[in-house]
């Protein structure tokens, strides 16, 4: 087939992301990129390779997450919809699909990614909140945490907060838009938006948090583990069951599903 | 043991209904009541009949169950949390725990019962959503539901909204406190609180909600529904996943639980 005769799908996914060795394919293992190439593969007869706008590691889930593939399947972008939906495991979804020029690039012209962290802030354990949050049984002190977020709004260098391979990138400076916790009843959630993200920058950052709110840990001390730039310094890494990528921004209106889950 | 030697706990429970066949226990079939008496025999030793302030259906969930035992085990409340929470599965929790006089009983002594039943209101399933609501693709008038709502508030024979079986009790007669229903982005939650319910009042409401919500059914039909007093004439039975008790009621302060889940 001719790339002329392709044109370019986009799609607004949700996964449970549970069960997954993370968004990106790897050998042998179950992942969210393998899952939606065979559901093409099904739908389409073509063998097509996906890519996403943030990679979600293994245990991440999304309410957002934007991917894209050339086709050179004429099905409108509603039938994309229902028919991969149709041959998607259950714990994976497409939310919408728009088509888009071919040299749209999903990951690159993207201006922000939005994540929430779910802690559940009570003393017990939640049959229905469990795989979607993380317990923390200690009450934490919003207040605090919220301070310690302010620090992070803005650009910076965030080597200390990406795990250590996560520092082996050219840059480890990042722009933070928006970092705020709030408190729904024993809900405590962490929102944060950046222009991207280092790896496990969000779960390293939400481990400090936590700290921040049980009191072991002070603002200063907070603050001198963001100036040190030290790579892993930061942590611990929460774990991948509390972490939702919620959505991915362009510069123009993409899609218009409300994002209030 | 002596009788006289025994005092009463009450529990607060929090449940994933969906691998079990209600909270009864049936012979042969998983049941939340059969997995609360198997973890207190492992617990205390003794074997003890758990009896619930609302019997909830097979795969209906609960954020604030309230069971009550009696025991002859000296364990403080809070081992009886924790141990119970440690032989507990993984779906089912104990919040809280409370010494009542031996006399209280969790059924007669509960003044209200409230319900919420969730619907995903758009057009795609969702994966993180999934077993905890039941999926609307047509666009809800909560306007529309809302007046019909106010049509439940009060005491009225409810015989057209239980089901065939659940007809078949003393009196149809109850008394609705509140009926509510509320859109929180893409999610509809219907609220009601009531002295008690009918077996599977709640799902029939729902169900003739939801055709009022579609367009469906107008505000006259389903005041003549009310209206006949007839067995299974409300509904279609809305599915259990949706289906959540979230708290029971008593004349006093029994619990500090926040409820906001």
């Amino acid at each position: 087939m001719n790339l002329a005769e392709t044109t370019k799908i986009l799609l607004v996914m949700e996964y449970d992301g549970s069960c997954y060795h993370g968004f990106q394919w790897q050998d042998g293992l179950p992942s969210i990129q393998g899952e939606v190439e065979k559901a093409l593969t099904k739908l389409t007869g073509e063998r097509r390779r996906v890519m996403s706008a943030s990679r979600t590691d293994a245990g991440v889930h999304a309410k957002g997450q934007v991917v894209s593939f050339r086709t050179g399947s004429a099905l409108s972008t509603d039938n994309f919809v229902g028919g991969l939906n149709y041959y998607l495991p259950n714990d994976i979804a497409v939310r919408a699909a728009y088509r888009m020029n071919d040299d749209f690039n999903v990951r690159r012209e993207a201006i922000s990614r939005e994540y929430s962290y779910y802690i559940l802030n009570r003393p017990t354990r939640s049959p229905i909140r469990e795989g979607f949050s993380y317990l923390v049984a200690g009450k934490l002190d919003i207040e605090a945490m919220n301070q310690a977020c302010l620090e992070l709004v803005g650009e910076h260098d965030f080597a200390s907060f990406a795990g250590r391979n996560g520092a082996t990138v050219k840059s480890t400076v990042r722009h933070v838009f928006r970092a705020v916790v709030e408190r729904e009843g024993d809900l405590v959630i962490f929102n944060i938006s950046a222009s991207s993200f280092l790896l496990h920058q969000v779960r390293n950052t939400i481990g400090a948090l936590i700290r921040v709110g049980l009191g072991k840990m002070t603002l200063d001390e907070f603050n001198s583990i963001l100036e040190a730039r030290e790579p892993a310094l930061a942590g611990p890494t929460a774990p991948a069951c509390g972490l939702c990528l919620n959505r991915v921004n362009y510069p123009g209106p993409l899609e218009n599903f409300d994002e209030d889950l």
